[in-house]
């Protein structure tokens, strides 16, 4: 690692929902329910969670790992398309240090009465704060996340 | 193509500038340069250049080739790193139609008394409406621009 570096890195991730691309749309959009898959969970506290679910609009989270550093994730949408396409950038942050920002693509695929979900994310690693593998660990969590969302609140 | 689509790509270019890390700094963040070399060029018309040069800070860029239809680049700075590094998303719309959202990131490292730029770009691609292919070649002609405003502006 030099003083400053950058690791770019590509990762595609698919899932399939048992649920229609309005809901899925819906548990993305909502705040109330964006909120309660992607920002809450056990482990972290909540300092803050607010969302503009518009083009240019922003998301902001700020949490912490009980006993851990503060975190903060700003989001911008950049494209939505109604119950087919989010695009949004986001930029993860540890106390006051950014450590990646990312561009992700959410396509919603209407599969039969079903809906298949294709995570793109293109990311950019800061100064070996962190690692691909593990943001694709965390998607994927997030991404099983949705699926108790879509189950526990039909 | 499928009525919605979204093609991934990403891009690197590299290119040694006979200037300082801190003079490329300057052309890259400086509005009054970065408006010279970036947004005006024979062939278009500028109708609104601005741009906040901070984290989180807004650049927009409206323009039309001559003839053309009304074009439009909404950046958001993501990351900046004074003279190593500025990353930085941004949307591209013709009319109202958004034809691509990229995550850009420059690294800015000198080498002996000149710089060397490493731009790497990871771009979404929307249902058609524009190809990685063209964006690399526009970006090379960009950063031959940059080369230009440096050698004409010392």
């Amino acid at each position: 690692m030099t003083e400053h570096s950058v690791v770019h890195n590509t990762f595609v991730i698919e899932r399939t929902y048992n649920a229609s691309p309005a809901r899925v749309f819906s548990a993305l959009s909502d705040p109330v329910k964006k909120r309660r898959w992607f920002a809450e969970g056990e482990g972290f506290v909540i300092d803050e969670f607010t969302t503009d679910f518009r083009v240019n609009g922003l998301e902001l989270t700020r949490f912490r790992p009980v006993g851990g550093p503060p975190m903060r994730n700003d989001c911008v949408y950049q494209d939505i398309v109604h119950e087919r396409r989010i695009v949004f950038v986001y930029t993860m942050m540890i106390g006051d240090k950014r450590i990646s920002s990312s561009l992700a693509t959410m396509e919603i695929v209407p599969v039969g009465d079903k809906t298949q979900l294709v995570y793109t994310e293109q990311g950019a690693y800061f100064d070996g704060a962190d690692q691909p593998k593990n943001r694709e660990e965390g998607c994927r969590e997030l991404l099983g996340k949705l699926e108790e969302e879509l189950q526990n609140h039909p």
